[in-house]
């Protein structure tokens, strides 16, 4: 579960250093900023969805800055690939962000500060929802990982079929807890099957971001390109997957990571109430208020 | 489960090209043809078995032209591995074939197509009682991988101890799916176990055949060898192994192989009709008959 | 569990050569010998422990010749470690030996020859409860390991968090396969989610002792250091450690270890049982003191 200790929440988060200096300086900010929040409700479209006449669908994160996932992006997301799930034309998935340097920073933190207690559950089921389609999904799926990509940017990396990502200063990884708080299982579960045991204990302990080149060689992802090749790669790899038998294919993938995905499907209503009952803690909010805090302070210098 | 979907399978079959080009160039046929089946019941031993003075038995596999599991000689195997085991003198197994060039092309496909339903219930449970011998053998048991070991001839070998493979343009891997048909739980928690999940997930999903130096790579295979030296290689190797006091290095491979073949041997009978109920479908029957005339046109070619 | 069958284990134990032949050159003996049964009864310290000002305790294995575990060095080592846990100054834990050269050479097998029973049982309790301790303890475990560090010396190097081991002639490994006994089951599981299923089938059955190199290579070792750098890279190791939030990063570690913790926790009385009626096993004795009168011809000669 998504769980902190209380003295800890406000020393890890205030503390946190979990977004790369580079970007810092690129005036990027971690999760996303107030100003964020008031963009994604602008005329820009958060999810920029295609798809081509082979029955491939390439969807684009655009929730600017850095593509954070708050209720709206996920709500959209979990409508498109349901849509996509039902085209019968569609077979491949592509997923890849609309603005080149960032992937995506992960969950929202506006959504677990100050929450209304039942979008906070819709946030959370929405999470939920949308890692067991992309997990279990009959496409091929394919991150195109062009930018940066801790926390939830690594977790939809993570669970596609294949991973390609861009050359350059960028890092994946889980990183929750540098900010004092805990991965839920089942991102601990994705992250395990992808690296192995003894570097996902490491990872997540030290709440690692990798550079792309020490990604590659633990197997958190699966190749590098050059930026402007990354979409191509990720293009000519479908067209090898998709020559495999569609239906054998999928059943291989359900066999297995279905029974991971079992565990959370189970255990839904558990998963949320222990997530809710965790970020209303008076501690939990004063940690991230403070945190929020400290990122005012460093966009203003 | 071994299972397929209809509107797939028909395409998958048709399609597959799970054989190499190379060998399909130097003559030999997937699985088996007809013609192979009749060579069967000629006085040529399927099976050859030999024992040296120092208790280590060498099992060869001799149905030509690729050595594919039928009932006949899965319960052939399953005979010689019950008496191996009840010879006290008996330590060690070295399983090679009797010709260079195929290890094993695995399962018969002429056992699936049009079969009587209770030889084909059979067959399916000499495969099972074959996998829980020598997954679980007393023996230390090492493949001496002297050619192609697609298939059922990737899960005898994983099922060893100890993979030698010959250099040269042989493949090994689970390649199922490409035939659009999906490997047994038990097969890929075998290869799982091998392989690590990643790599697995990957070569299931693309039944992915391996290069020799690939399948060394992913630790597939643990040895690469001349092709005169594999059997060599293995004897030297058995001799190292046999060092080692055997009830405690049998109670070792217990201790982290039993909970795999637990599960089979619980499930045994439910394993057998879904497999049955599987391959008794129209869709898949259509598809298998499309498979085999496509074999029959090209080697008529 | 640990278990073994009658006839191999006389043939077993006396056949062992599971030490080095160089640390018998230089006159140490493997386990114990019965001159260091008497030793610990001395002033001498058996475990130094000290703890500095920021609140990193080293803990140094100081019973001669091998610091090999009996009764009372594992007692001390659970009073210290339970101090430990409940002094809230105190964060990180390095864990090491007093005398460069020998780390720790496991169990105590006098422990193990005409025992008494409730000692038997008391010994294998406090086992247990120092490996529950050390693998899920909140502080950040660093394993220094200045020497060999067969069996037992193995389970505590990897049953903390991070390993650094001396260049040398030396060797890490679950070595019990080759003394004809089999490592506890909980012994098997932090060593599969160390090295992996295929590293750890194989280790097992041959009771590998792994030189620096190669323990580095599969992943048993995290860093290989000159001897006088051991100790300093690990005080430099935890300091980074140290930098993340301790209560997020403790539950990070439970959440991969806790499963198989719990599985102890819930079977340590048959556990001690197993344990217990096999060493009581008359061939089991007779084999132990086989093994000993070889070891003392050896240390004679």
């Amino acid at each position: 579960m998504l769980t902190s200790l209380s003295g800890s929440v406000r020393q890890g988060l205030c503390r946190a250093t979990f977004w790369p200096a580079a970007s810092r300086a690129a005036g990027l900010t971690p999760w996303c900023s107030s100003a964020q929040r008031s963009a994604s409700t602008t005329g820009q479209e958060q999810l920029l969805t295609s798809i081509d006449e082979t029955g491939v669908a390439t969807m684009r994160l655009n929730r600017r800055p850095v593509n954070s996932l708050n209720l709206e992006l996920l709500t959209e997301m979990n409508m498109r690939l349901d849509r996509l799930h039902l085209d019968s034309a569609c077979r491949g998935l592509i997923l890849t962000s609309a603005n080149d340097g960032i992937f995506s920073a992960g969950l929202d933190i506006l959504e677990m500060y100050n929450p209304d207690e039942s979008r906070l559950r819709e946030f959370w089921r929405s999470l939920q929802d949308m890692w067991l389609q992309l997990y279990t999904s009959r496409l091929v799926t394919i991150a195109a990982i062009n930018g940066h990509s801790p926390a939830g940017g690594c977790l939809l990396s993570i669970s596609c079929d294949y991973r390609i990502m861009a050359e350059g200063k960028f890092t994946i990884g889980l990183n929750e807890t540098k900010l004092g708080i805990v991965a839920p299982s089942w991102f601990v579960d994705t992250m395990l099957q992808t690296v192995g045991h003894r570097e996902c204990e490491r990872a997540l302990q030290l709440g690692s971001l990798y550079k792309v080149d020490d990604a590659l060689r633990i197997g958190l992802i699966d190749e590098v390109k050059p930026m402007a090749d990354v979409l191509p790669t990720a293009q000519a790899t479908m067209k090898e997957w998709l020559k495999i038998p569609a239906a054998a294919r999928h059943l291989s993938k359900l066999a297995l990571r279905s029974p991971t995905s079992d565990k959370l499907q189970r255990n839904k209503q558990a998963d949320i109430d222990t997530f809710v009952s965790l970020i209303l803690k008076d501690s939990v909010q004063k940690g991230i208020g403070m945190y929020l805090d400290a990122l005012k302070k460093k966009s203003a210098k």
